[in-house]
């Protein structure tokens, strides 16, 4: 089968290294570009990145780093790893160039044109791009994933929004260093502590799952009406950001309803047979002590959310715990994921697809 | 000056050796006795111990571990550190036989006759005990401290509670492991991990608040009328429980006014002159990322709780960090302050206070 | 194909687990019992066990645990993850009764006729159990691997050995805790901490390398003629331990000579092949910070042994880095790879291969 | 009693905070000045500083950091911890303007006409300065203390080697992630894991032990006679360096007699009695678990070395564990040593000694 060509921009960072090690045997799609800032441009991938995960993919490691410039990164699928700083401006130049953008920067999350998906919880709103492209004249698009925190927590709150319409909601969160990024969180302010503070995450967490967990109106995306605190920790973990939540909803689940909820999500009915999908999308833990990030983290190659300890809470109606891959799930695999679901929707312009892929 | 004599019982555990140690040069106190389960008895308390804390003081040392029998450890203030499935049994028979009992098991916290105090906090409640000796028909008495996240909590709501009556709390707590004991946590569960669940602690965190930051009128506690959820977890910390919270206050504080409470509150009258009492007993913290375990676990010699991120709440009032040592100010400090609180208070009976001690 | 059975003895600890999971897709073997103490006994293994992998096979879960009895657990391969404390009793008994046991414990590592086995390194010395058999009258046998640190170690000096002879050899080890089971090593031990001893460790390695670099010399093993200083050190590492070497060999390498030398190693001849083997069984490292437990110890599904840093010293002619995964390629993996290794010589007998399996 | 003057120059690096800590309430030494690169130079040292200890003392945080130029930064004792980097230009103009520089950088240490002293150890070593300030024409002088892990070892060899004469060693070192400064050691690259290489540290250890040991036979260090092979690596863990060592002596000394010499030493006869000296300066441990890291690290603050395990090794004469503080006795508690020592010898110029300090 003929792959179609992507590229990775930000490429030599953790979560770009995330991108590089998950395509590196993706049946659809097929890395032809990896591109960083000038620093490392000219280099090889294998010279140029400080690599943390396993073994570097060979293809990838002989491959020269790009400028992250459309004119000579030119594929039809972007995968952005860009810092904040930088994506506000690359971005936008590649979906103007017609490259479909999947972008893990915050920059675009909460534009009302631009949708903000993980996949099983509102692939739906993947449509908002037709919009979007008319509107900005583009003949590509920028389609966000959301922070991970918050995705991980979606995932765990699809199913019981969906049935019960979620009111309220407290979720705190112990999250893992990987989150910061490489070098990011220094040993020194890590090792046996806990740092109760994430610049800018409460916020993020706090917007950005009522969008998830919002209606695709036609003219955008109606949020969700519910309100949100979060409260944010760094904890001495490698990956996997763990979310303990309390929550309200307009119809009070009983334990074991909410509980047979959970366990029969199986999300939107296009995602699932997806290459990166995990099947469930859910795994729902009865002992008491799980999830736990090392022994959890790697389920459905990092694309399972793990759920626990759903219980009554005493003052709203349940508490539980959910815990999931925060540079897979809640990065690099969910980009990937929605890339394939564009791709399954036909929401790919079919002229980019290519006739043949020369390696 | 002639100090008291004192003893400790489960003085091998981690606890216990948090006593030995805290009371190796205490100023008013003198250990007197060690006492521990059948395992232990007959050994020098140096063979007995699986010492973990830094040097062991050389009087304990030498000292035989005695049984936990009231004929053979007779000592008028008696810290206990049993384990809870004892200490309902021994605890009574140290009362019964003239002791004053500070107690760190779970076993009599909530009784109606009993205190549980953070002396800060609520000082006033250990007249309960005069009622509990004469319902009882005991000469001596218990006096429990509470739960250490519940300690650490409460430290840190009671100047605002004071102030602005606390109607509703939910508290997510990232507990050290030495809050397990010793051994207590494995490290193949908790190194790179975190446990979101700890037995029973919830239930203890939901109903022992309440009672910490109730009223004595005089017939009992009154509880104060705030409801709570806690979310219990473990996570890979020496020492250091940290909670972070959201509270709902009959009256609405500002940030800057609540700060100032925070900074301004110094606790009972008569407990910020004794000789374990921090001062001040909150440290407030303007800095976004403390306060953090390991930096600021040992402020006031482990006694001093520090607060920070103080902030407005989406959905609540208030949010805020609270972080305190769960052996010292949550467990063995908090007891040592307890006995010398009755001393200064002379609750403790005068026959008991001995002429001279010899060593 | 049709599987042959096997049990696996002690099988609810750390190392009966790693057994259980790698045995759970097994090409030719079959888990047909599980065993453990009295306690476990009568329970299914999901409640009998402590499980700390991630997710327990289904077929193990639902086994009811045997006693460790021939009697009742009969199959020709026997896998022992028991306690030293009982191996010495418990191993004979199944080896009388007629099975193969592939044992990790001490107790008959260093007994003439019992072979101490790393296949790639010494596979030869299996043909001691001929000698085994008749001396002891036993229709089984036993077969033993080494100690963890020793396996890795072994490992990496081998092919050096085989070339220019070793003469004097350091090792200092940095052991990850499984490698002190389940509980194991405290949290309150090892965070943030080194304890440089672990029980009974050095003596381990410094006796068993000569035997494992030894000769077959028939009327058996002529240990390697070098001498060993072992210094074994415990870390906050969940799983790989780390060797850092200095050797003197009778010729003196060249540090290139030396690295191709480790690089063109496949080990005895008829190991490569076989369903456990990793190909290569060494992965040589350029990179000077390489090996590293937690980047490294999973390489050939944690049977590969990681080697780096290989330099002059001093003192000795070399230096050098060998990481390995200690429950893997150290305990489970090298007893299944050893089992593999008697079935395809042929030394496994004939009337113990099963003509069915009935699941 | 009136105080010298001191400044620390890059003084918001991790080394740097611990001097300005040390200093806070040291009997001799008053903080004037606070020095660092132009990043820093003109804000207050709070702002400039990501502080990583406790508290900062409040004296030190309202000085305004200044460029590390002597014209501008005059204090008659200037501790260095300034980068290799720019050490090597900056040191020298302090001595040339007439300070006595203590220097942690390892520029100069292997100068011939240089001191490089562990006060206990070497203090004789000083008198070095003399020939110093005569040849390079420096009314100041430069003395440096050595590497840390090198500092450690040279402790605990000492007594060993003044009695038995050390003729070969070899080292490996377990080194805190301290030791690489602030930010440093990335928490994703040592969290679970062992890093087996530290740069440039073994030529460090191996040729700065030798000058430690060595004697001063006037025109200049003779160095000790004996050969080091040192294998450094990196573990998670916060303070203390621990080093795991194989020695062989001119002469053998019994375990038991290695161990009363151990114990009887006391170091430099006229080191004893300076504020920063442990007395005394090693503690010998018994158990055969100890000294560790974090239970071990602040005995003397920070400054006593921690020994055990003295045993015999199989192929030199004995192995031991040595630990210590890396950034106190190892760093900035070494250099404030060096300087109490030069002072109570009168080797610090008299005119240099102010009548008054204005504080």
């Amino acid at each position: 089968m003929t792959k179609t060509p992507v590229a990775v921009l930000g490429a030599t960072g953790a979560v770009g290294q995330t991108f590089v090690r998950l395509l590196a045997d993706h049946p659809w799609f097929e890395l032809a570009a990896v591109a960083a800032s000038e620093r490392s441009t000219g280099k090889t991938y294998r010279d140029a990145t400080r690599w943390i995960e396993g073994a570097m993919p060979d293809a990838a490691a002989r491959m020269l780093v790009q400028p992250c410039d459309p004119m000579l990164v030119k594929a039809p699928i972007v995968f952005s790893a860009l810092d904040a700083s930088v994506a506000g401006d690359i971005e936008p130049r590649f979906a103007e160039a017609g490259a479909f953008v999947l972008s893990n920067a915050k920059n675009f999350r909460m534009e009302p044109d631009v949708p903000l998906v993980v996949p099983e919880v509102n692939g739906e709103h993947l449509s908002l791009i037709a919009a979007q492209r008319v509107a900005r004249g583009w003949p590509g698009a920028i389609v966000t994933n959301a922070n991970c925190a918050a995705t991980v927590a979606a995932m765990a709150l699809a199913p019981l929004h969906q049935r019960y319409q979620l009111r309220r909601l407290f979720v705190a969160t112990m999250q893992a260093v990987s989150g910061a990024g490489y070098p990011g969180v220094a040993s020194l302010d890590i090792l046996g502590n806990v740092i109760p503070y994430i610049g800018e995450e409460e916020p993020k967490i706090e917007r950005e799952l009522p969008k998830l967990l919002g209606r695709n109106a036609g003219w955008g995306i109606e949020p969700a009406s519910f309100t949100v605190s979060a409260l944010a920790n760094r904890v001495a973990v490698e990956h996997g950001h763990t979310a303990v939540m309390a929550m309200e909803f307009a119809t009070k689940p009983a334990v074991a309803e909410a509980l047979e909820t959970l366990r029969a999500w199986r999300g939107m009915d296009d995602v699932a047979g997806l290459p990166s999908a995990p099947r469930p999308p859910l795994q729902v833990f009865d002992q008491p002590d799980r999830p736990q990030p090392r022994r959890d983290v790697q389920a459905g190659n990092g694309m399972t959310v793990s759920v626990g300890r759903v219980r009554e809470d005493p003052q709203f109606h349940l508490r539980m715990v959910a815990m999931g891959h925060n540079t897979i799930r809640g990065a690099a695999g969910g980009s990937i994921l929605n890339a394939e679901l564009l791709m399954a929707r036909g929401l790919f312009p079919a002229h980019h697809i290519p006739l043949t892929t020369h390696r």
